[in-house]
């Protein structure tokens, strides 16, 4: 089976298109009609760099490549449209490979209202999958980019912190034997994007929002320096996912350490007014049932600073990154 | 100096970002403000797949990478907008050659009023470059798929075919001396999307159009797939490039080989209603000097035969792929 025998096969497997695609994946390009904004976002993962077979369902290599696409969406509060598949497909993944690793793309595509647009198909020396995504909102001031916060206003984040550094130590032989793997496993190899919160927050005022991708630490610094403003963090607030401490102390290292540093958990970090703290954390409780915990506040000036619990304070690069 | 750091280094050298796009490379997504219809087509290029780096400047990989993904823009009509780059980056690849590689990005993206809105940055085990292009046109009836030739529609191709893989086997050290060289080559290491020249075809009633990236014989099969049709070419008709005769003699092949099969030529192939042949030649001739040649003409039934001056039929698949 040649490659557009194999392109015709993946295609059949795909959510059928939304209302804005007018011409789908199969012609020299996608053709859609927009209203109002567009945000798009482009991520690749790769093997060996991102994942590795040995530790990852095909499936779930497919969730993933576009999960962290979509993750960058869910920041800016856009609602998911279109996603563009690059694959480059190594000689040891055989054609049933590359559609076992489409049918995990398509579930996820199919579960957020996203169409798989387009895409190409190439050999590579490793699997690789560059995503782009493109999200929609009613007009570009409805996005939330990384630079409106302001001194004053609230720093929280939604969901649970250091489940998917956890799960990656896990993944590496580190035994936990009181802990159930399954959830942190989950969080490393399966994330899912937090767009219907992404959207939630945007509707309650968040003033500046990013995925966290690379860790707390890192990824606060990068929404600190966008706005021109500094961030403390409360590392006592942090939501620190269960099971957690138990992996991190397995693995002789701090359960602080992973939830900062650990990247990889594709929660939303928001800046927003204190008084919409509320309102915002009823909708996401609403929707999906993610809490939204204030883990600090914007102040003036520059830089992240993180309190840890016996007073002392923790540069955002205190500690290393994982992996 | 890290992947920001390296990030920062590279947004520095883009062009500045076309009226559409508000927020560029730098936040979570790019934000654009689009009207009308979108166009929206993905290209990878890969080491050693599609490229050599011994054969290639860094700087003609990146030309390349863009070029390849705007010919889809070429083809469909549209006005190109925002370029979005996925970039994989070997470990023998230095900060220096990203940005030589970024450099021939950012040249064509400035030449064709392209925006390079943003991308992602990885480590990987080849140099891979994975571009997503959005185009625009002023409604979707505008832009010109594979799926509408008729019956009676001439068929014309843009410029010259052959040249590129001539090029590509004085790469792999076939022996011409009488060619000049330099010309094959570039069609070979530097293609050209035909922008202007898709958009005046369009402009002048194409009912289908392809760009030649796999080789005449090939992407007609495609277009006469799409639109349900068969295509009949005549060999002689031919616009072959100064020099593919020479070359291929050199290399034992026959000059309408690489014509029709060697692919990479990115000429648009267009099917249109003949009485509009002469003001789309007018058209292309005036914007950029490139001709206009009818190859043949689409009939009922389904297939592409190609006839050769010695009456002879040649199917699409009757020369192997080149390289």
């Amino acid at each position: 089976m040649g490659e557009f025998e194999l392109l015709a096969r993946l295609r059949e497997r795909l959510p059928p298109p939304g209302p804005r695609l007018r011409v789908g994946s199969g012609d020299d390009a996608a053709i859609a009609v927009p209203e109002g904004a567009t945000a798009t976002s482009v991520d690749a993962i790769v093997e060996g760099v991102h994942f590795r077979r040995e530790q990852s369902s095909l499936r779930q290599i497919g969730h993933r490549a576009l999960a962290v696409a979509l993750s960058d969406l869910a920041a800016m509060g856009a609602e998911p449209g279109e996603a563009y598949a690059a694959l480059g497909v190594p000689a040891d993944l055989d054609e049933d490979g590359c559609i076992e690793l489409l049918d995990g793309l398509a579930e996820l595509a199919a579960a957020t209202g996203t169409s798989v647009a387009g895409g190409d198909l190439t050999r590579a020396p490793a699997l690789t999958l560059a995503m782009t995504v493109v999200g929609y909102a009613p007009a570009p001031e409805s996005l939330v980019t990384r630079g409106g916060a302001q001194p004053g206003d609230a720093l929280a984040v939604t969901g649970e912190l250091g489940g998917a550094a956890a799960g990656l130590l896990l993944l590496e032989r580190v035994d936990s034997p009181d802990v159930e793997n399954g959830m942190l496993v989950a969080r490393q190899l399966e994330p899912w994007p937090r767009l219907t919160e992404g959207r939630a927050l945007a509707a309650a005022g968040a003033k500046a929002m990013i995925d966290l991708s690379d860790g707390l630490g890192g990824d606060a610094t990068r929404l600190a320096e966008a706005s021109g403003v500094a961030m403390r963090i409360d590392a006592a607030a942090l939501p620190v996912a269960a099971g957690v401490a138990e992996v991190a102390a397995a693995a002789g290292r701090e359960p602080l350490q992973l939830a900062v540093s650990g990247g990889e958990d594709y929660e939303l970090l928001v800046a927003l007014p204190p008084e919409r703290l509320a309102e915002a954390s009823a909708l996401l409780g609403n929707a999906n049932g993610v809490a939204l915990t204030q883990i600090g506040s914007v102040a003036a000036g520059s830089g992240v600073e993180i309190r840890l619990p016996d007073g002392r304070l923790l540069a955002p690069t205190g500690f290393d990154q994982l992996g």
